[in-house]
């Protein structure tokens, strides 16, 4: 068969590029190498710049985020035994964040494209991406063991870190950044109120702590932990005490503690892959960076990804121009770099490392003193929390 | 003999607190382990925040400085073979830094101090702070083979790094901060104008380089070199071609080269000592902390402390309160660890360390390109750079 455009993944990005592909009449087809009940298994990010929002409006499937989406005008960083609020609207003319879970977003992308009748391959395996450096490139893959071939203009590669697409191109013509730290985030999932109405993101000499939320019923904490920490050796009252030890006392007092109904213990890492184009196909999202998760740019940078792609491949079929193509990799690589810096900074910042020593906490606390009696540190921190300009 | 104040140290620090005193009627005596002509032989720093200015006014020593300073209204950020201005005084509201080397300001603060007719015991050897714990202190000393004594009501340790007043102090009572640089500078002076009006800090994958000046005839110019260097590896021309890869063409071109007449490495490091205050005896400048010359901040912290000192001592002799003597530590400190902050993140972002792996290096990139494209961002280096609030 044939297509205008292969996506290979069905997570938000490559759902999200095949909405705003069909909305201009761009045919598409998704391939996933697992089924959509895995997809919707994952637990990700949950805070989406307005850039996202904007762009989950653009592809039709902001009706839901719009309603139960809570969009929030402020963050605070607890140190030194008090909660400073960073006043993001305030800080930048009105910009503020939306917090609505991944899987959510995976949802409604994936039902929106379910009555749009668009084709998803669930199952796809051994997905291959082939001829992108010529005009004609095509993907195989095996379902229900027949192998499959499909014809198209361009592939989008959206299969996450671990996918296929990045390790299909030339490997000397990739460059790879890498930072790998020193510690975890145990996360866990609970049915209970969120301490606070916005997010509280905490330094302290026991560890980072993390108070976010998935809705106003369903919080969502972390704490810092070892690397090679097991879940098993955090029961929840564990977990309860020692987020508790991390908070000011303000926020303490009002963390609800209740059964957690996931756990999980996740590994911060910072990567990048240069370029993000090789001929006819393009990486996209995680599929090309890493971003820990401080500062919640992953997802965001993923959609700010497709935007740039969406424009190339817009302007190749409505301009017929190649020009924004050969643009993707350039533009999308200037903004997710700015992305891993802060991401970067907002991980030191906020962190114990095993190497930090006695100079090494005070600098983080001079450095959080200073930013919340800065307007101007205070600006750059919520400009890029709320996402620079494209 | 008896007087109010006895000064350790007749450096920038010492010299402007004993002015100020003299200017409100309280009686000090400077000693001085060096002799007058080895005091201002040392070359140091020479960028002074407005508030450096407005105290040196103030003692009245400033009349040379006004006349012979070069005010500077910005800075110049070189990277990826650019130059980038930070413009300080739009940045600020109008601030701005001068140049006038410390040397100079010494020179003034001496010529003051005799035609006042203030004392000053130079070639003073074991000077030793004794009794500050007690509401009657004092210091002994030997000259000429004769050891003397001065009671007075306050010693203020302005003896540097090395000095004795630190030394002096109950050593359990103290905490102690560091970090070492794993590089050094390479400095020289130069009689030739300087390759910009303004100072250049240029980050470049050989190393950092400053292009700095005393005067508009005189240049000061460092290169970052390996921490065990020596300045015999050093000849002129070796120091001019190697500053001139580091900077962006259109900054080396201007670079006028010439005989070199001080050239010396100097290591970086950054130390905090705390507290600042034992009783009767407090510690002023390099004395408590000394900061990596990035950033310029080391003798502004050091006027900082005088101010705060001088504020002290003028509350307790006019209006009879211990209050702001208490509060000197404090009130130092908060100041000296924003700026212990800034140097630090100033030196991090431009140096090459021997660590910097292919990430480092991008997050430095990505640091600079944002830096001089945020306004934010730009605002918060230019607001530590000409020094903030007291």
């Amino acid at each position: 068969m044939r297509t205008q455009v292969v996506i290979i993944g069905s997570g938000p990005s490559g759902l999200l590029l095949g909405q705003l592909l069909a909305g201009i009449g761009v045919e598409n087809v998704i391939l996933e190498r697992v089924d959509r009940d895995y997809v919707l298994g994952r637990v990700r990010a949950g805070v989406l710049e307005q850039g996202t929002v904007d762009l989950l409006d653009e592809a039709g499937a902001g009706a839901r985020m719009r309603a139960e989406g809570l969009p929030h005008d402020g963050i605070s960083l607890a140190f030194d035994n008090r909660l400073h609020r960073i006043d993001l609207a305030a800080l930048t003319g009105g910009k503020r964040v939306t917090v609505y879970g991944q899987t959510e977003v995976t949802h409604d992308l994936m039902d929106k494209r379910s009555a749009a009748g668009l084709m998803t391959v669930y199952d796809a395996k051994n997905v291959l991406p082939q001829g992108f450096d010529t005009a004609s490139p095509f993907v195989t893959y095996e379902k229900d063991g027949v192998t499959h071939r499909i014809d198209c203009d361009f592939i989008a590669g959206c299969d996450g870190f671990h996918g296929v697409s990045r390790k299909s191109v030339p490997q000397d013509a990739l460059k790879l950044f890498e930072r790998a730290y020193p510690f975890g985030w145990l996360g866990i999932l609970a049915e209970v109120p969120p301490a606070d109405h916005e997010l509280i993101y905490a330094n302290h000499p026991r560890g980072f702590a993390l108070c976010s939320m998935r809705s106003e019923h369903r919080s969502r904490y972390y704490v810092q932990c070892p690397i090679d920490d097991k879940v098993e050796n955090w029961s929840d009252e564990r977990f309860w005490d020692e987020l508790r030890l991390r908070l000011p006392k303000e926020a303490a007092e009002k963390v609800t503690v209740g059964p957690s109904f996931e756990k999980s213990i996740a590994p911060l890492r910072s990567f990048v892959a240069e370029p993000m184009q090789f001929g006819r196909l393009s990486l996209v999202g995680d599929a090309a960076h890493i971003v820990p998760p401080t500062g919640a740019k992953g997802l965001n940078l993923a959609a700010s990804d497709v935007r740039y792609l969406f424009s190339g491949l817009k302007e190749f079929y409505l301009d017929k121009s190649p020009a924004g193509i050969d643009a993707y990799s350039g533009k999308a690589l200037s903004r997710v770099w700015k992305a891993v810096r802060f991401s970067w900074w907002m991980t030191t910042m906020l962190h114990r490392f095993p190497d930090t020593d006695a100079f090494g906490q005070r600098i983080q606390e001079a450095e959080l003193d200073y930013l919340v009696h800065s307007q101007a540190a205070a600006t750059s921190l919520a400009e890029n929390y709320v996402g620079l300009p494209y």
